[in-house]
């Protein structure tokens, strides 16, 4: 008898019929000889309201509170989704966050698991139960409700998942797995059948929204299969593992967007270069702006990205650290591109295959940065669709027979 | 510095706006050196729209699931409240049931109050928070949440007072405090500045619903002082307490209806009417069925009422323990009306007075009954509006000069 986690999405709860329908696909995994442990989110846009009713009040609302408000949608996902399930002649039980066992920090609307008191679903087990555990939340000590942040769901699921050493762990959702370019921009997009927890995080920072990082890190820390499932589909998912052996060979999966970046490239007539770059990468620092991507070129001293609303900050830093010989430029209509696979960083031809994919289809590129899995680089924003479609047609598409 | 507890119904907290007046009243009395325990309801008609989701799936939910369900909606009050009053600059926390030290029994959706552990409330009190704590739930021994039934929340409230010793307790709803008949029956109802505990027990039991009966239980025994007072109105309300101390003179303070009841008259030509009485009353007990009013005149052994919706009920077991000689009438239109107030019984001026009211308005009295406070009969219901009328009219509001 294997022990499972399955987790379902707000979207996938956010009515009646719908809960009936997870409410059959969990019968279905317990009579299969399964123990089934279920995390659930808020129903639909519950956390969306809740959020707006709390901004009519103001904008910056005192964070326990606002945790104890929050978690009241996942509690109501978990009742109503018990209360069925007991209704069909399951045993089911449900949990709130705290009740799991589910121990936390005293962060606020970003909390961290620290432990998880696993005796109380261990017994709710034992007794037959479909245990069902409210997602987002924990508890910390000073006995307050707190919530673990967006798509902290995922991060429960997983950190129990890790914790009780479970079989295996589904992730439900609305779409039926990842997918090896965002299919609202290319159409050919392909549903893979399995992915390494290495690429889903570059997917997961460089734009791609299935799976929360948090729990992928966790995923691949204490090795746990996870499945991402459509929750109205047949399909198989993906399984995100490490058990994919093949970092000999090249085998890309998947082309990511990121629009939320601006680009500065720093000129300086300053002859101490080196200096001048840690004193701008301090003050950034000192700031909380996360610099994304950062080049040398041999014209510039600087080039980096980061995110859209640090754009006007770092332009304000930027002048305050450099002479005023030195020139700035911002580029805030770009796009990040990133191709996703394994094996790409010592493989020189793929980087000189993209280049002239990008050049014959006169689509010029601002930067680059590689990682073990990932190239990433920067194009005008109004070439993203076309560089996206150039790149998966020729890199995944032409390939798919081989590698799906 | 006095000690404090506010209560504010679901109509008072059904919109933003509304919550902005309850938190102006609370402001105000913490800035008039009181210490403010403000306790909650769900906002408006969110219990019976939880109820409704819950029909939709079963008519038998899981107990445990539904009462964890049911709290969301006082969570909900307690958090928005909260947030509200830290956004004004005072300093609020929010306790759920459980964090307020509120103990119950395990009778999930009807739990009974066992012990109220107060160092949390203490504690945040001397903080200098308001402490806002949600009505209606407390935590039982398996560390679940549970709820204190229809009208839970003024009991969490006199509950809290109780325990704490507070100086008064404020239950604030959409009306503005005791009438001496309901307003909607009578527009010359009259506000009472002050009622005796005993008096409200009887309105309450009889048929008035602004106070819940538990609640009025538990203030008489602990001796806590009441005023019951309008959300929206600026009237002092009326306050209910032991202190009137008016025992040997004659004083009326309400007249009440209700409608929940049905007659039945038994004869028999059995010899033993005593055990044959023993006989019914033992069977309708078996039953759990209450037996109101209880009556044996002459000619027919037996007269009671019980509620509505156990008429049918009640006529099977009579018909199976009544010998088929029995003759049994059930009069299912009839309405008690109650006459309330302090030294009734000893008076048999007014007993007189009404029997010749009602006849001089051809109103038949089917049944009576009379207690150290309350004299109540049985009309026809289509006689109640007038039988309320004559009698408020002679008994309160010629006296309301001398009385109010």
């Amino acid at each position: 008898m294997a022990l499972v986690v399955m987790k379902f999405g707000g979207s996938s709860v956010s009515d009646l019929t719908k809960i009936r329908h997870v409410a059959e696909l969990i019968i279905k995994k317990k009579h299969s000889h399964n123990k089934v442990i279920v995390v659930v989110s808020a129903p639909g846009d519950k956390t969306d309201e809740i959020l707006d009713i709390v901004h009519n009040i103001t904008s910056t609302p005192s964070l326990r509170e606002l945790d104890m408000l929050l978690s009241t949608g996942e509690i109501i996902s978990i009742s109503l989704l018990s209360i069925l399930l007991n209704s069909l002649g399951e045993t089911a039980v449900a949990l709130t966050g705290p009740q799991a066992g589910i121990i936390g920090n005293n962060e606020y609307t970003n909390a961290k698991i620290t432990q998880i008191n696993t005796n109380n679903i261990m017994t709710k087990l034992k007794q037959g139960n479909i245990v069902i555990v409210a997602g987002f939340q924990a508890l910390n000590n000073l006995g307050d409700i707190t919530t673990l942040g967006r798509g902290g769901s995922d991060l429960t699921a997983v950190a129990l998942a890790a914790t009780l050493k479970v079989d295996y762990c589904e992730i439900y959702s609305d779409v039926d797995g990842i997918y090896s370019v965002d299919p609202r921009i290319n159409q050919n997009a392909i549903k893979l059948n399995i992915i390494s927890y290495d690429e889903m995080l570059e997917m997961a920072s460089t734009g791609a929204q299935v799976l929360q990082t948090r729990s992928v890190l966790i995923a691949k820390k204490f090795n746990i299969d996870i499945y991402s499932k459509g929750t109205f589909s047949n399909d198989c998912g993906t399984l995100i593992t490490d058990r994919r052996n093949y970092m000999e060979s090249l085998s890309i999966s998947s082309i990511t967007s990121d629009k939320d970046k601006v680009q500065f490239s720093i000129t300086s007539s300053d002859n101490n270069a080196f200096g001048l770059v840690s004193k701008i990468l301090n003050k950034l620092a000192q700031c909380n702006i996360n610099v994304d991507m950062i080049e040398q070129p041999i014209n510039n001293i600087l080039a980096l990205t980061v995110s859209k609303k640090d754009m006007n900050q770092t332009n304000t830093e930027l002048k305050n650290v450099l002479h005023k010989t030195s020139n700035i430029i911002c580029r805030p209509c770009i796009t990040k591109i990133s191709v996703i696979g394994i094996g790409l960083r010592n493989n020189t031809t793929l980087l000189a295959d993209i280049f002239n994919m990008l050049h014959k289809n006169n689509i010029e590129i601002f930067m680059i940065s590689t990682s073990e899995i990932r190239i990433s680089f920067i194009v005008k924003e109004s070439d993203t669709e076309q560089a996206i479609n150039v790149l998966h047609k020729n890199l995944i598409e032409s390939k798919m027979k081989i590698k799906h």
